[in-house]
This record gives C-alpha cells, sequence and structure tokens, in this order.
C-alpha cells in the first residue's frame, strides 16, 4: 500500500453520496495536492445498483452489500450517508470495531446515540468526524474543536435550520400565512413532504444537542432540550416584530451559567426568537445557516453558509476525510502545510492585471459647472466604450468654483475606463484627478 | 518531560503577549481538559521588564534575552509578538534551526519574508503556525486550511483592516469628512499616531497575501497585489451609494479564473469597493472584520469577527499552540476529541429550567373586544411581577368574535410570565391560548 492513497469506502449513494464521489474523482487532483498524497474512492454499497447519479464509478467496486463495506480490509475511512437510525448505528459500531474511522452527517443518530458511538471510537482509537452534520458545509465543529480551542464559550445562537429560515423569511417577505408558504416551500424544495422534523425544531434541536457539548464539554443530552417550532406564527408577529426592530428567527441557543453557589449550569433550547434586524443573525436569509459564538478572549464571531444541499454536504464530508487521511498518512506526509498546500507545490501564479478586470465602476469627477461639460464628460466615455447607467451633476452654490459629476456606468474593462479617465482628466473644466470605486455584486 | 506539558516561550510582553500570558494562565484547567495533557508558559522574553501588565508570571523565567529564548532546550514552541521585520525574521529563522515551532501574529513579516520562513519550517520539519495574523480570532484560515480544503476556492473578499472599517462606518453614519472621523477614530483608540498602513490599505493586502496563497496554493507575492486606500473618499460617495442601495467597504478581493487558452491566472487586490446593501459583508459594522469565501463544492460562506484586540488575538495564538502541542503530544494524547474535549471528560451538567429564563417577551392573545379585557389582562400580568413596555389591540372587523392583543413585555422570569398567561388564558373573553415569543439582544 506503499505507494497507494488513503482509502474511502462509502454506504449510501443517494444524493449526498453522489456529491460525495463527485468531489473525491472531480477534485482528486487538488486534494492530492493539498495532502501530498492522493485520497481514494474504492467501495461503494448502496441497496439501488441502478439510479444514474451522474457520475462514473469507473473501476470502483460498488455492490449492495453495506455490512461487507464497513469491514472491508482494503477500506481505511468508512462514509456512513444511509441515514437513520438503527441500521446506520449498527454499520458505524461494526465499523469501529474493525478499526475503521468513521464520517457521517447523520445528526439524529448523533444526537441520539452519540454517547455510545463516539465511547466506542475512544476506546478503538479511531475517529468519528460529523462537520457535515451541522450547518452543511460551514466549518463550525471545526471553529469550536480547534480555532476556538482556547476559549471558554460562553454563549452560542444558531440559524440550524433552512427550511425554517426559509420559510420564515418568505412569511415576512410577503405577509402570508405559515400555511400558505409552508405549500410553496414544498413545491420549490426547500421543504420534504412531510416536514415535521423541521417545522416542529427537532432537526435544529438534533444539531444543537452537539454544539451545545462541544461549547461546554458535556455529555450529549438531545431529549432534554426544550423545543418548540414555528407552525404557530401569524403575520401579525411579523408586523409587530418589523415595528419594533426585530426579525423573527428560529434559534438554537445554548449559554453557560455560573450560579450563585459556585455550580455550573448550561441552557440549550429551540424556539422562535425576536432579534434586532441590526444583528448579523437577523441578515440570515431563505435557506442559510449560521451560528454566532461568543468566547471569552475572541468576543462575537460568526460562520455562515449553505446548511444543506448535496455539494455543500458532500463537501465538508470531504474535509473531514482529507483531516482524517492525514492522520492515517501522518509518517508518510508530515505536518499540516502552513499555507494549506504542502510548500513545495506552491508555485507562482501570474496575477491578472488590474486593466483586464471588468466591472460597473462608480466615478466622481469635479468640474467646473460650465455649459457643455457633460457633454465633453459622455463623450470621451462613449469614446472607450463606456455605457453610462446614471449621471448626477450637483448644483453650484455661488462662490464654488466646481461642483461633483457622480457617474454609474454600466460594465466595461478597467482599461477603457481608464483611457477615458486620462481624456477627462485634462479637459480644462476638470479642476482634480477623478475618483473611481469599482462594484461587486457577486457575494 | 514525560509527566509536564508542552511548553511555550513567548518573545514579545506587550499588549498581545500579555493576552497570551493571560489565556495560558487563566484558561490552563479548560485548556488542559480539551488537550488531555496541560500547556505550559515557561519563558518570557522583553526589553522591557518593568511595566504592569496585569498578569503574574509567577515563577516563570522572565528575561530580556530573546535569542535565548528561541534555542532554550526548555521550550518546545515559540511564541514571536516582537513585530516588525528585521529582528522578528532573525528570530523566526533562528528558532526554526533550533527545531522550535513558531507561532506568531506579524502578518508584514509573512507577507514579505513569508517563502522564506515557511520554506525553512518545511525543510526543518516543524510548524508555522498564524491565525492571529489574519482576521484576529476569527478561525479563518483554519476554515481555508481545514474545513474548506475539498474545494476548488473560487474567490474571497475580506473586510480585514478594522481602523478602516470603522472610519468607513462613522463616514457613513455621520456625513463627516475623512480627515474629521479618522481624528476622532485616533481619539478612541482605533487609529495609530500614524495611520498611513491602515488607511492605505497595507496591512489589508499584508492579510490578502496570506489568504490569497492559502486560498490558490500560490506563492506569496505582496508586492504585485494593486492596492488603494480610503483617504480620497468624501461624504458624496456615501450618500450616492446609499441612494443607489450600496454601502462602501474596503476589500481584499482574491478570484482564481480559468483563461480562454486554459492558463490559470488570479486576481488579488484592495480598494474601497461598492457592495449591496443586503449582502451580509456590507452589514460588517465599526471595527469588526469579516471574510466570504465561496467554494465550488460549499458556494458561500462567511466568517465574522473581531479582527485585532489583546484578547480575540492572544485566543487565536493560543488556539495555534494548542493545535502544535497536540502534534508534539500525538504518542501521549492520542486524536482530536469528536466533541472538542476528550471523551472521558465529558460529564452531564444540570440544564437550566426554562422558567429560571430571564428575557423580554413578545405575547400575542386573541381576545373578545368587550370593555374591560384589557384591564383584566393587564391585571394578571401585574400580579406576578411582569411589567409591560408596550400593548397594542387591533381594532374589531364588523363580524369578527376576537382580534389579537400584542404586549411587550420588560425583562421577567419565564416563570411568572407563564404563571400570568395561565390566568389570562382562563379569562371568558380569550378565545385562545396565549402565544409567547423570546426576545434576545446580545448576539
Amino acid at each position: 500500500m506503499a505507494s497507494k492513497g488513503v482509502t474511502v469506502g462509502l454506504v449510501g449513494f443517494g444524493t449526498i453520496g453522489a456529491g460525495v464521489a463527485k468531489v473525491l474523482i472531480n477534485n482528486h487532483d487538488v486534494i492530492a495536492q493539498r495532502l501530498g498524497f492522493p485520497l481514494d474512492l474504492v467501495h461503494v454499497a448502496d441497496l439501488d445498483l441502478e439510479s444514474d447519479r451522474g457520475i462514473d464509478l469507473g473501476d470502483i467496486r460498488f455492490d449492495s452489500d453495506a455490512p461487507a463495506l464497513v469491514t472491508n480490509p482494503d477500506v481505511d475511512i468508512v462514509v456512513e450517508l444511509v441515514g437513520g437510525y438503527d441500521f446506520a448505528r449498527k454499520l458505524c459500531l461494526d465499523g469501529i470495531n474493525a478499526g475503521k474511522h468513521i464520517v457521517t452527517a447523520n445528526k439524529a443518530l448523533l444526537a441520539v446515540h452519540g454517547n455510545e458511538i463516539f465511547g466506542a471510537a475512544s476506546q478503538k482509537g479511531v475517529d468519528v468526524a460529523f462537520e457535515a452534520a451541522v450547518g452543511g458545509g460551514i466549518p463550525v465543529l471545526r471553529a469550536l474543536r480547534e480555532g476556538l480551542a482556547a476559549n471558554e464559550i460562553q454563549s452560542l445562537y444558531g440559524i440550524l435550520n433552512g427550511t425554517t429560515n426559509f420559510v420564515l423569511t418568505e412569511m415576512e417577505r410577503t405577509g402570508a400565512d405559515f400555511e400558505v408558504v409552508l405549500e410553496q416551500a414544498q413545491e420549490l424544495g426547500y421543504a420534504e413532504a412531510d416536514p415535521t422534523f423541521d417545522v416542529e425544531g427537532v432537526d435544529a434541536a438534533h444539531k444543537l444537542a452537539l454544539l451545545t457539548s462541544m461549547a461546554f464539554g458535556s455529555t450529549l443530552d438531545f431529549k432534554s432540550i426544550p423545543t418548540e417550532g414555528i407552525s404557530q406564527l401569524t403575520p401579525l408577529d411579523f408586523e409587530s416584530a418589523e415595528s419594533n426592530g426585530y426579525r423573527i428567527k428560529l434559534l438554537g441557543i445554548a449559554k453557560r451559567h455560573v450560579e450563585a453557589d459556585g455550580s455550573e449550569t448550561i441552557e440549550s433550547r429551540v424556539h422562535p426568537t425576536l432579534i434586532p434586524r441590526s444583528s448579523m443573525l437577523a441578515n440570515v436569509d431563505a435557506a442559510m445557516n449560521a451560528v454566532a459564538i461568543r468566547g471569552d478572549a475572541v468576543g462575537p464571531t460568526l460562520y455562515y453558509g449553505a446548511g444543506a444541499g448535496e455539494m455543500p454536504t458532500a463537501g465538508a464530508v470531504v474535509g473531514d476525510l482529507m483531516e482524517i487521511a492525514r492522520e492515517v498518512r501522518r509518517e508518510q506526509s508530515g505536518r499540516v502545510a502552513p499555507l494549506a498546500f504542502p510548500q513545495e507545490t506552491l508555485k507562482p501564479k501570474p496575477l491578472r492585471a488590474l486593466g483586464d478586470l471588468v466591472s460597473r465602476f462608480y466615478v466622481r469627477i469635479e468640474a467646473l459647472d460650465r455649459p457643455g461639460v457633460l457633454a465633453k464628460i459622455t463623450g470621451a466615455l462613449g469614446e472607450q466604450g463606456v455605457g453610462i447607467e446614471s449621471i448626477h451633476q450637483q448644483g453650484a452654490s455661488p462662490g464654488e468654483v466646481s461642483v461633483p459629476v457622480v457617474l454609474w456606468t454600466h460594465e466595461v474593462r478597467e482599461s477603457n475606463m481608464r483611457d477615458a479617465l486620462k481624456t477627462i482628466d485634462t479637459l480644462a473644466e476638470v479642476t482634480a484627478a477623478s475618483n473611481v470605486i469599482r462594484i461587486e455584486e457577486d457575494l
């Protein structure tokens, strides 16, 4: 095996499983560059051997024998994506007993059976990783485990369920009733046919159980978390929230308290919550997720991204695979590279010239308020093919020698823009070098 | 050394250095719990041996001999916090040659001399960690290195400098000129006496150089990054931005392109940028930092928090120390714990009863529009000590049997609130169980 990569077996070849296979196959090279060795998918198991998942497995073993996969001696790491409780639990425990590391996205399984599964893994000395189980592709578990490890965590607020956040965003936007918006969400694929787990807060509570343990070092205790959903909310609630400067979000909340007698208690709860419009969390819309974590050293932090979906979730699963693969191959691969890629693989890459940037621009020109000046400016722009979206000249106050002309352009190459401004800045009426701000829309 | 912890030497005992010492000493126990072994500060070096840093070093060695510290055989990991270029570079290289791992917050040093320093560390097989150099306490480098490792990174937008973000936020809020706001920022301690590095975008470009390499696997190339600052912006720019639905932010931007001939280029630039008000980045105010990263699998993500300051920066330094300490003690400590604390140290912790929650509440009551109903409701609340901030009864339309009464309370224990609602829900005029939404302000 010395020259081969670390090997992966995948149980469950549905939407997320297909995404994981796509990332492992399509991003094989960049993953191998980052790791210093390849990460190879060698075995896939699913009861459905027929459906087209849009990915060619080539000569990778593909069968319906999940129990054989989790003990396959050619597999280093098992990815469990079958979902549910009993069969998934047995696969994980059998894999652990066979010395396999486990990666899973199954929050329900871990919230309910995590104490048993993590205990077995700890005894056997193998890893169980589950970044994809909370916040989809957002590396929030890693932040708690590593980035904020020096902090005593004080509080955590999470928008942990995309379905409910989509419904709340639409109820606020449209003023419609819960049932109407839920039906739309189902039609758009944002809510399942039976939406109970999402709508009543159970999925958020599964995730909050994991986050609470990781924040405070407490045993997993899903069943004790008070949980309320969003089905009782009405349009009036959103109107009243808005007129008072609030928005309504379904939050998972966890806090740590030191009581008067010095003992430690924690809060862990899921319910609709009014939060100030100006807070970062209040601006998390549609199906997006975010977790705000406050540590005693770092203060407030926030992690935002897609909380579900094929590729975000698959990316998180493969991130976990890579971290475990580094452990498996530590002796060969050495340490984590400081710049994320092994030092010897870094290469100079040409920087694109700023003149090649295509963007809309905001331009401010200081010019004397004489007849014909706008014609000269727009003429110079037109010669370079710079389209004008809007132009505004501020009237001069008596005694002022020049006034600002503000214009917003259509998309254009920066070099054309600059050439036009060179001409404009030499006009007799222009009193100072013009000022440009680039516009970015796609963020 | 078998029973002792991993050891740390600290060069530079200024504000950040004192913060690092505070975290290592004050959070010693929670850090030891997370690691499974202690992390011990054993040597501090600084030219100033007199100033009071508000921390008692006890019997930790404290002298002015930085060169001796970086080769001290009792030290496993060196924290470099002297700042600047030449002396810091020599300390880092001498430490690396002596087999020490290095943790630093010095982005200027790494942006300019990183290729040399990382190269030396790679050859010697030691770690150089610098989470604190970008985004202060936000674990954004860890996200790039590990959490998003399975992704091809497509773009990165960062508010990387707190001073300039504070100035921009205040210029927008007050309509004042740049010079006026800068002076206020200096008085408040948000800007230095010589603000050039911040205001002209150099500090942001240092950080962007590191992020660009980590995102795209390119050699560090700070000097090629086009960099513009914010000193030329005027109140009119902010007015015009606002009336068009934009805000102005100083962004570090990095993108990857595949050109028409199949070759790869990258963009890396720092300049004031107009971004849509509705974007998450546009809502990052005052001295806060945030980085938005888009990966091919995960889609858009964002990382937000304090970008500077004693304790946020110190927390990030200690997070790096802990990650390296795990490597140093791997044989003894085993693997990273899945729930962030070693499995055997997890303990059940009592959950605080929801009745003990103290909060403001939003309450919606459905009641018949009869004279005296408000008196009965407010009376029941008053009996339980529930203060009312505002109350609003919607007028009944003809034919309606009941109307909603909406009220917002002052802070009160939830159990008192619930007792009052029990009484209210039994009133003859109340037609449905009342509805409560909790309010969270502090996020």
